[in-house]
């Protein structure tokens, strides 16, 4: 039975987004996804609310809890893998349940100074690998 | 003289930015820029502040006003050439001065659906076509 007093409780994450990422930590907000792909420090900020697409189908408060929530990811990641600068996306043109990368860049990364959409093959992450990233990702964002 | 009681007395456009760009308005945080690549309505958000290049950098207030004024612009682009969707980024992996893309996309323009930075090359809007979409975009944001 839906829990209607709830604004989360309907809330389901993208079938797509979930096959390609693994689950790091809920915060107020946002769901946070670890991107499977090792080419590059990548995280996902998932708002779990219903419905969303675009940057302003969030009310007002949720969208500054997103702002707020998208700085701190991205500030743990800048420090994280030292990185050079962070990019922070909510393209959707592909998938439309509103979804908002962080990916941490450096130069010489590959497709660096271009985008990390669309370039190249994914590198997935292999077990151990995976399990050491997201140990460390879920202590940085506790 | 600088007048040091106003926080963006100090703020200046980044040479690169302002090469490529035509001024559309001054919002209460960001200046509004059109990207001079008529492939796309592209609109550049450069929030009137010195010294900030990560989403970070901004305070909370700043960071608030960006989310609205980013969702306001959204919005208005959205509608304004019936898009299908808005992309709503910063990369700054070359200009490091802090800029927020928000771009109008739909299926079957230039790289759809990838992204828009680093795609191909710029085309330029004639003068003619540059005043009107101006026109229409101050009015629209004003």
């Amino acid at each position: 039975m839906q829990d209607i007093s709830n604004p989360d409780a309907a809330f389901t994450l993208d079938p797509r987004l979930q096959a390609d990422t693994f689950p790091v930590v809920d915060l107020a907000l946002c769901r946070v996804l670890l991107m499977n792909d090792a080419r590059w420090p990548w995280l996902i900020l998932v708002p779990r609310r219903v419905g969303v697409v675009e940057l302003f189908d969030l009310g007002a408060d949720d969208r500054h809890r997103l702002a707020d929530e998208a700085a701190r990811v991205a500030t743990m990641l800048k420090s994280f893998g030292s990185a050079e600068k962070t990019n922070v996306a909510t393209l959707g043109n592909v998938v439309r349940a509103f979804h908002l990368h962080v990916v941490a860049r450096s130069t010489g990364d590959p497709g660096w100074p271009g985008p990390v959409w669309g370039f190249g093959a994914r590198l997935p992450y292999d077990e151990p690998a995976a399990e050491a990233i997201l140990r460390d990702l879920r202590e940085s964002l506790r």
